[in-house]
């Protein structure tokens, strides 16, 4: 007999924090109009979705009677599937020791379990983790739910991080006695989420220089989730993981086959270079779940064993090309430039990063952002994806999911709204 | 490049806490030496995993195109799912209203992250869970890495609930002003993990009772992932879901597709009476992994459909009892119950929960664990599978992974450690 009636329950501090996510408002303008084209979700491309791989993968296992992945797998994940991943991040980063890379991956419940694990055995409620600028915004959410504070790397007008700008930040969080709680650095460094930028190698050595001046020796945290997912050019900068000015640094390397390949299956993994910090997270992890499903590792080894993954990447990055140009150039042609929006197109991901006029404001509860969901588009507002200082003329565009005609629709439903403002 | 030359990182609290399991040293026994013979993990039964089952299951999506199970899903888990969990919790449960049911639903990865949650949002380091006794070991490790003290729910010499007991641990409890620290009552209620005994309805009854007599209207989690291993006869108590003494309280039930169908799919489920309870797992839940892979999902809910759940079922409760059987057998002819041992035979789920000797010692650093190792056998000690006032003469044996003959050979190497002590 489901009740309602007990007494008042007395939450964690913890359980307190736990709200709603603040795009919870969108994902029910959603859900209560399907006519309505959203631009927010971050989901991939349906169309592409790798149904004939997974099948024969599923086949195969099958065919040679593999029962053991619908066994328990290892908390660590399957040895087969790290050393595939190894050798997959050797290809972006051939100078890593072979010898050191399956031991030192873990295999998560999406990458966003990897950054969960990351900031629990790091951080306690008032302790401080410096993010880029703009971030990936469930990463600012669930932070935030764990009491933990943002502080944004500063960065110049065009979006890169700024040297002067960061020593400032340093020295007044160092002379405010606030050295102690910078737990963390993260960032995620390829066609971020949300500004579809990439870190490059220079901005990448400056960062690693000016923390270590402040003896500031952090671990750092680089979220690549969406370094696969280039559409012509691979991006050149190195991961922290091959730069030398990074050496002394405990690194996590995160990323993920949820993206490249499936996010129904929802496997991520990381890369520790520290011992005790992977063993913590491992610990962990043991008690969140002991393990991600073993049966989906070993979908994912046969898929990447057979060239399923490589054969997934070549179809899909010309299409999410051709989504982002269906987009851009929609908002090229119907004005949104003129109406004083500007924007970079995307050479990777998911993503278009708006900036509007002065005095647009697209948060949820603002004129803009209604007239938005009244002419049928939703967006992610910027401000969300600022740890501090927010500012409100931004947002973000998802090109992922909606087919090429939806998404020129959506254009143009935006574009009315922007030219009317 | 990997090193660990940096700086030591400062870990939080809970990192701090985060350490290796207890039965690593077994866990690696195992690894090192393959010819043991474990009766310690709690894995399932090999032969049985349902390979056919999920081929079809994938195979009909690939038939009908479904190709949405590769793409993200919601983070409470799949709806039809929810609602096929709804219709099988009623098969046990009738009069359970079936408009409430698939709302309380979630899905988690494996039951376990729904323990973990529901602590995390209930409790702070320092806080008492009261606990069955004895209970399950991954659990008191989980809580014990969060800080929280378990407390053991006294029971009589029959292993059943005692109400003196309980009322004076209570009286005890609240009179050391610990009553506001006692934040949630936890058990394994049908063929337990370690001890195989299922709670009666009278003890459920009761112990609501004596609860409510102390004005401790706490969250209750009962822990049902046994429920559907029965091997001949159902088992007949309902759940506190469906007990009028339990009305007032908040109530999370638990239980798993993963030992009734495949562990290696992972996925296990809660059903929250409290809406504000679920609400603040589901926040957390979004905050650890936005939701559990949605393909496992979809699978599951093909196999339910068409009635592979049932045929699975159908399947492994005489395996399991035959497997309960030939390891209980071994130890009745191999002289273990005249080198002073007892046990209760099970009727259902994987262990058997043997008391030794007053003057053995279990423990994994005392000579009868070495003994056994060295005679090729490992099992999980008893000690760690109690919250408090330890005894350490008793010890579970899995009989889940083994197959007859190895559980024979298993049953004999240990009763010839028995029989020498």
């Amino acid at each position: 007999m489901p009740n309602d009636i007990s007494r008042p329950i007395v939450f964690s501090a913890a359980g307190r924090r736990a709200g709603p996510p603040t795009i919870a408002a969108l994902m029910n303008a959603a859900l209560e109009n399907p006519s309505l084209l959203s631009l927010a979700a971050g989901f991939t491309d349906n169309g592409s979705l790798p149904l004939p791989a997974v099948r024969q993968a599923v086949e195969d296992l099958a065919k040679v009677g593999a029962m053991e992945p619908l066994q328990y797998g290892t908390n660590q994940g399957r040895p087969g599937l790290r050393r595939m991943l190894a050798a997959h991040l050797r290809t972006w980063e051939p100078d890593l020791a072979e010898a050191d890379t399956e031991r030192n991956f873990f295999i998560t419940n999406g990458s966003q379990q990897a950054l969960y694990l990351a900031m629990q055995v790091l951080c306690e409620p008032g302790d401080i983790v410096l993010v880029d600028r703009p971030t990936y915004f469930v990463y600012l959410e669930m932070i935030k739910a764990m009491g933990i504070r943002a502080v944004s790397l500063p960065v110049n007008a065009a979006g890169r991080l700024d040297e002067a700008g960061l020593d400032e930040l340093l020295h007044k969080l160092v002379g405010a006695g606030e050295a102690e709680r910078i737990k963390a650095v993260y960032f995620v460094s390829y066609f971020s989420n949300p500004s579809s930028r990439s870190l490059d190698a220079a901005e990448k050595v400056m960062l690693a220089r000016v923390l270590a001046r402040r003896s500031l020796i952090l671990p750092v945290i680089e979220d690549a989730a969406y370094r696969d997912l280039y559409y012509t050019m691979r991006p050149e900068a190195p991961s922290v993981l091959s730069i030398d000015a990074w050496s002394d640094f405990p690194k996590l390397y995160l990323s993920t086959l949820t993206k490249p390949f499936a996010t129904g299956l929802k496997v991520g993994y990381g890369y520790c270079t520290d011992r005790e910090w992977l063993a913590r997270m491992l610990h962990t992890k043991g008690h969140h779940d002991f393990g991600s499903p073993n049966f989906n590792q070993a979908v994912l080894e046969r898929v990447i064993a057979s060239g399923g993954l490589t054969t997934q990447l070549a179809t899909i990055r010309p299409r999410y090309e051709a989504k982002m140009l269906a987009l851009h150039e929609t908002l090229v042609g119907e004005g949104v430039e003129q109406a004083g929006w500007t924007w970079n197109k995307a050479q990777g991901g998911l993503y278009l990063w708006l900036k509007g006029p002065d005095h647009v404001d697209t948060r949820l509860d603002a004129e803009f952002c209604r007239r938005c969901i009244d002419a049928g588009v939703l967006y992610v507002p910027g401000d969300l994806c600022f740890g501090d200082d927010i500012a409100v003329n931004y947002m973000r565009l998802s090109f992922g999911v909606l087919a090429e005609p939806e998404l020129r629709e959506a254009g143009r439903r935006l574009a009315e709204v922007a030219r009317s403002f």
